[in-house]
C-alpha cells in the first residue's frame, strides 16, 4: 500500500492524546497526513482548503489536476493549498491497517466505526495546529463534499467561502443500499476474514466496479464503450468493470473501503441537530452548492436542499455526460462556475439565488 | 429448488432430438415446462403469449397477478394464455441444474452459453407442438420483452400485437456492465466453484441486491426505506438490500442466474441482419412500446428507438416512482395503455405515433 504525492510537501503529524469519537470510542494517537502547496501569506487568509473524496488521497494535484497546481485555477504562486487524508484511509493518515498503540499489531477489523464527525474533527486539529483562523475557500466533491459541510457547520467563523460539490446535507437511502450491496461484496470474499493488508480484496474489486455504475451514467457507457456489431460475448463494458476493479484494489484495501463507505452512509448534519434545516441554517459562509446534472448517486434534488437550506448560497447545475464523476472530469466548468462566484464577491454584488447551467 | 404454480394448468413437453444453438454447440434433450390459462377457441384466434423475465417463472398469475387471471385484464374465460419458462431457468424448462443426458450429471458449469435467439427457438418449437399460428398478443417485460421482439423478426407473420414492455432492440454496455459485475459478485463466492445446486449462493444474494438498485430508483428507495433523525448504523436500506438478497437465493440458482445474465447481455436484433434498424423494419406486428419514465435500466430513449425503428408502433410512457420495476408493479397503467390499443385496433383507426404519458 505504498503511495508517492508528487510536488506536493507532504507532511504528518501525530496527536499523542488522540481523539474521542462520535460514538464515545476513543481512538489513542492520531497520525494525520497532509499535503501542501504554496506558502502561507502573511495575513493567513490565502488558504484553499480541499477536503478529498471516498479513495482519494491528499495530493488534489494528482486527483483533480484540470484545478489544482502551477498554473491552474488554484495556483500555488497565490494561494496557500492544503489537503488532508481522511481518518479511515490509507494515505498516511491512522486507518485500519495502521497500527493499534495498544495491541501493537494493525487494527484490521478491530478498527472503530467513525462518521463524517470523526474526520471533520481531526481536520479541524490539523486546522488548529497550522494556527490557521480563517480558510478562505474549503472544497470537496461527494464524501470531500459532505466533510466540508459538516466542517462549515462546526466552525461557522472559520470559513470565507464553501464549495459543496455533487455531494448532500444526508446520505440517501439510495446511497447507503449502494454501499451497503459493496460491502455484502467484501464479505462474500472469504479472505476478508483473515487479518492481513490484503483481505477481501477480490470483495473490493467487484464492489468498485459496482460503485463506477453509481458515479457514471448510462449515456457515459453507451458512448464509451462500443462494441462491434456482431459479438455475442466478451463485450467492453464487462472487461472495464474488471478493469476498474483491478485497477483500486492495487491501490487501497477493502478495511478502509468498508470504514469509508459507512462514515459516508452516517452522514446526517441534522443528527441530533434538531435536523438538516435547523442545521443548514447555522452556515455562514458564502456558499457555492454545484450538482452535476446526470448525477446518478448524488442527484440534483440533494444540492437543491442545500442551496435552499443554506442562506447565502447560489446553486451551479454542470452538464456532463459523465454522472457523479462529473465532479473530478468537468474541472473547465468547475473554474466558470467558481470564477463567477469569486467575481461577484470582489464587485460586491448582492449574492443571488441563481442557477446557473453551463 | 421446488415450485408450485398456483391455478395454472402447468405441463412440460421434451424434444428428444434437443436444439442446435446458436454458437453451433447441440443441446440434447430441450424440456419446456409451460403453463396455459383458459381454452384455445375453435377460431385459434385468442391467443396471449407472455414471455417472462430473468427470475420469473411460467405463470404470469403469481408475479403480474394485477394482469392476468380470472376478473382481470386477459381473463381466462375469453383468453388462452400460455407462458413457457425460458431455456436455462430452473423452473421445468432445462437449464444448468437438469441432467445431462450425455454424462446423467447436472449440467452446473458445463451448460453451453445460451442467446435470446436460442430461448426464442425454443419458444417456437413449443408454439409449432401446440398447433398454435397465430398470436392474438405477443407480451413480455425486461427479458421478457427481449424475447418478444426477437420472436417477432423471427416470426413475423405469426403475431398480431406485440407489447414491448420496458425493453430494448440491444442490450446496452450500460447494462452489460451492471450483468458483469453482478456475475463478478458470483465469482468472487468460493462455493461457486462446487458442483452442486447451492453453489455460489453467497454471491448471488450479493448480484441480486446490486440488482435491485438498477431495478428501483432514488425516489423508490428515499420513499420506502426512510430511519429515524438520528442514526448512525443499521440502516433500513442497508437491511432492505441483505433481505432482497436473501429472498432471491431461497428460489433461485446462481448458474441460471449466470446464464441468463448472459443471455441478455447477448441480446441484439440487429446481429447478423445489418443492423438493428434493418431487423426492427421486418416487424409486421401491431406493436405498443412501453416505457416507464423513472427505468434507469431500460432508459426511455432505448423504447424510442423500438417505436422509431417498428413501421407499425405506438409509444406509450408510463409515471412511476419505482424504476424499471414499474413494468410488474404499475399494473393499472399498463391495463389503460393495453386497453386504448386494442380499442384503437377494434374501431379501425388509423395507427399513430403517439407518445402517451399516464
Amino acid at each position: 500500500m505504498s503511495f508517492k504525492l508528487k510536488n506536493m510537501n507532504t507532511n504528518t503529524t501525530t496527536y499523542k492524546q488522540g481523539i474521542t469519537l462520535e460514538s464515545g470510542r476513543k481512538l489513542s494517537n492520531l497520525t494525520i497526513s497532509y499535503s501542501t502547496l504554496g506558502e502561507l501569506n502573511p495575513e493567513k487568509n490565502n488558504v484553499i482548503w480541499i477536503t478529498h473524496a471516498l479513495t482519494a488521497n491528499s495530493n488534489p494535484e494528482d486527483w483533480w489536476n484540470g484545478l489544482v497546481g502551477k498554473g491552474k485555477f488554484y495556483n500555488p504562486e497565490k494561494y496557500f493549498i492544503i489537503c488532508a487524508n481522511v481518518l479511515g484511509s490509507c494515505y498516511g493518515t491512522t486507518g485500519p491497517l495502521s497500527i493499534n498503540p495498544d495491541t501493537w499489531n494493525p487494527y484490521y477489523h478491530t478498527f472503530p466505526d467513525i462518521t463524517i464527525r470523526d474526520i471533520v474533527q481531526g481536520l479541524d486539529l490539523l486546522r488548529k495546529d497550522l494556527g490557521i483562523h480563517k480558510i478562505h475557500t474549503l472544497l470537496g466533491g461527494s464524501l470531500g463534499g459532505q466533510q466540508a459541510l459538516e466542517w462549515a457547520i462546526q466552525q461557522p467563523e472559520v470559513i470565507d467561502n464553501l464549495f459543496l460539490i455533487a455531494t448532500n446535507a444526508q446520505h440517501s437511502s439510495w446511497g447507503r443500499a449502494f454501499n451497503e450491496s459493496q460491502r455484502m461484496a467484501i464479505k462474500t470474499d472469504r479472505t476478508w476474514y483473515s487479518s492481513s493488508d490484503d483481505a477481501g480484496l477480490k470483495g473490493l474489486k467487484v464492489a468498485r466496479s459496482f460503485a463506477l455504475l453509481s458515479y457514471r451514467s448510462y449515456e457515459a457507457y453507451t458512448s464509451t464503450q462500443v462494441d462491434g456489431d456482431n459479438e455475442v460475448d466478451a463485450f467492453k463494458a464487462a472487461s472495464y468493470q474488471n478493469y476498474q476493479g483491478d485497477k483500486l484494489v492495487k491501490r487501497f484495501n477493502a478495511f478502509s473501503y468498508w470504514h469509508l463507505s459507512k462514515a459516508m452512509d452516517s452522514h446526517n448534519v441534522g443528527r441530533n441537530r434538531e435536523g438538516v434545516k435547523q442545521a443548514l441554517s447555522t452556515i455562514k459562509a458564502k456558499t457555492l452548492v454545484v450538482a452535476v446534472n446526470s448525477d446518478v448517486l448524488f442527484p440534483v434534488s440533494e444540492s437543491e436542499t442545500l442551496h435552499q437550506g443554506i442562506k447565502n448560497s447560489e446553486l451551479a447545475i454542470i452538464n456532463s455526460l459523465y454522472g457523479h464523476d462529473g465532479f473530478l472530469i468537468e474541472t473547465e466548468s468547475l473554474k466558470t462556475v467558481f470564477e463567477n462566484f469569486y467575481k461577484k464577491e470582489n464587485t460586491n454584488n448582492k449574492r443571488t439565488n441563481l442557477k446557473i447551467a453551463i
